[in-house]
């Protein structure tokens, strides 16, 4: 029984032909928990019987040939900054450690709707900012899974769950789906509501997921979007063309990351990709500084009253987040909201012509150690521009960790960058899986 | 010859029926502006070759039976903060005295389009902010015309032209009606575009416009807004369902304004108009405060360039909301951007059932003196609901000076606002019109 392994597509059809039931998917995961989440700890909470209880329910619509869809019985982990009913959730920090929301977020009761079953709560850094939470990477324990949604992603990559909500407002999902070899998706700004989930810096929050396939990712945009099942595989002319990014990209990766991005590159133009060489906007050179500041200014806001009344409990590089936001004079944050208009302007001329733009899905491999969970400059331009990004696994290092290239696409093109990020998924060939998590 | 007291609807048909050209219709206001311009100084420029010209245009294409639609031919006035094409804009300031935009702003390009002919800049407050421009009262000249669309308010109540565009970031629209006795409309925050409208706090900017009835109110919003022309005589079902704010607007209304208003309401209750006390919400406490730190903030961020190089370029009060707004730190703009949203939620419940919402216009009659323009604090929390909101003419006081009621409803309920603005008009009776230039 390898059901941990089934993508959403495989689990679901297999459930729609009544050869698996929604509790047996899920007694699969369960176990797949219970055996490795000592070594990864993904979870802050596993709710056993409430997701016990949803499949058993799921199991006896599946008996009266009622289906939901393509989630229908499937098993999901939540980043513990989204609200679930009844369900603590802790935001990772011990302020909020006996919170139990009333209600669920917005996207949390569209996927119940929509008949998945809420396994449980994952890991996040604190506040989903950058102070490390305690999950380790399953391609190698002693390396950082990366973050802020640390805990979704080991899930993902280790088979605990198919899919798992995370969240981005520097690089919060595409960076540790790629430090993990899978697929992480954020959709564009304000696409999927942000009600119910915790905020960090809200003009830059997205919602977000991490999947096993780009498949898997559309199956899940389309169930969000209240859409049909969108039908990727001809929504493409023919090969892509894709802008290359160099440059800043160039400069400030590892040269192992490099050197593995170029060779995908060049696995995409063997596949036919027509990739262009494509200049960064003027004020790409101001973007680090642009996002840092909208994020501290609205960080030091969401958190101000706690701040002063519970400061202990602040880690360090929130602490220094919020206390350097606090000296924000509005004038420089309003400047600087101008200054990001006018990059979104570059960039969507940039888009001109091309069905996405690419890059590596961050600098460097997963770190070493558990004390950073890894930089987000490849990924804050696009959570500053609030265009859709998605990474897709690429390559492996010769030490055996995962790269991912980075897609990106204009507002409300997800369709595209869906087609475009399959296209490359099957020019890159086989799926990635954890050799100690198999 | 009484051309001038033609209103946009009366012109418009006479044009349409050939009996007026554009051509006469515009000598007849120039030959107006040049009697009444030495009392009033509405106008920074007049462009008498550039209307002339124009008009002549649209007098040819009516003689060719070719009719823009109801704004054809009509000479509008354009407050002197919007760009027009070769037409010198000083936003009312020494820095901007020489600046000659290359190009139209959006709206002032949609009328063009529309067939008005622009007649001139109007005076408008330096930066549209308070420091009063040299307009006067043509009620009285003694009086204030009130601000910041100074110029555009006289030109419109003196018969200067029919229509004149204006801008209300806390109350300029609303209060310079009231004052000058016309209808002054501002449309939810970003319906009409700011393009090319030198901003003053761009989260609370919003394009307005001037008119001497409620019908041509909506003709002019049918032309923006690019429908067909709507009919408004029978979109109400009955008399309408008014909410009547007491509360801070009773106790901050001088008494002559207080005792006008009721008399005024009692009209419309007896024409028959369901009139409901209506509390107002709680957090509309803090909205002024709210209001001036969100203005002052964007003010700065516009400014504060120039502050540093050309300080004495500067008036009291602009300098003053500027080197306020200097100070504010980044959290408390954005918390004051978060008590608004919540003051959005709580009037939009307050509306419910409600075709509009009724107040005084300003909490007084015109000022004696052109030390001040008055004061918004009747118009300021509409501004930042970005509700649209309209000033109806209602009385006169005993010293002969105009008071108006001002409607507010829901965002993009501009048709329901117009068609209960225009119920109110016709239960008040004959319009006003200044004695001493009739």
């Amino acid at each position: 029984m390898n059901n941990h392994r089934l993508s959403i597509a495989e689990a679901s059809e297999a459930i729609r032909r009544r050869e698996l039931t929604p509790s047996e998917l899920l007694e699969s995961h369960l176990k797949r928990i219970e055996r490795y989440e000592p070594d990864i700890r993904a979870w802050v909470t596993v709710d056993k019987d409430g997701a016990r209880d949803a499949a058993a329910r799921l199991t006896e619509e599946s008996e009266q040939e009622h289906f939901r869809g393509p989630l229908h019985g499937i098993p999901v982990g939540v980043k513990d900054i989204y609200y679930t009913a009844g369900l603590r959730t802790t935001m990772g920090s011990p302020i909020y450690s006996e919170f139990v929301p009333a209600k669920d977020s917005a996207v949390v009761s569209a996927l119940r709707e929509a008949g998945v079953g809420i396994i449980g709560k994952t890991e996040t850094t604190d506040f989903a900012y950058t102070d490390p939470a305690a999950t380790r990477n399953p391609w190698n324990l002693q390396h950082t899974p990366g973050g802020s949604s640390s805990g979704s992603v080991a899930a993902v990559a280790s088979g605990m769950c198919p899919l798992a909500l995370g969240s981005q407002t520097g690089g919060s999902v595409i960076r540790p789906a790629a430090f993990c070899g899978v697929v992480g998706m954020k959709p564009t700004y304000d696409l999927l509501s942000r009600e119910g989930v915790y905020p960090l810096a809200w003009s830059l929050d997205h919602v977000g997921f991490f999947v096993r396939s780009v498949r898997d990712a559309s199956l899940v945009m389309g169930v969000l979007m209240g859409d049909e099942m969108p039908s990727m595989d001809n929504s493409l002319a023919g090969p892509p063309r894709i802008g290359l990014l160099k440059g800043f990209f160039q400069d400030y990766a590892d040269d192992v990351v490099w050197e593995g991005f170029m060779k995908s590159v060049d696995e995409l133009k063997e596949a036919g990709a027509q990739v262009v060489e494509t200049p960064l906007p003027d004020s790409f050179s101001v973007v680090h500084s642009t996002h840092r500041l909208i994020m501290s200014s609205e960080a030091a806001s969401v958190h101000q009253d706690n701040f002063r009344s519970r400061l202990d409990d602040y880690r360090r590089k929130l602490r220094g987040l919020v206390a350097s936001g606090l000296l924000v004079p509005a004038s420089a944050y309003l400047r600087a909201q101008r200054i990001r208009g006018r990059f979104i302007e570059e960039v969507r001329r940039t888009l001109k012509g091309l069905d996405c733009l690419i890059t590596p899905s961050a600098p460097t491999p997963a770190l070493l150690g558990l004390e950073s969970t890894g930089d987000a400059a490849f990924n804050s331009p696009w959570s500053l521009t609030g265009f859709p990004s998605i990474t897709v696994p690429s390559a492996l290092t010769n030490d055996g960790l995962p790269l991912g290239v980075q897609l990106i696409n204009l507002p409300h093109q997800e369709e595209t960058l869906l087609s475009t990020a399959m296209w490359c998924e099957e020019a890159f060939g086989s799926r990635l899986w954890p050799p100690d998590y198999p």
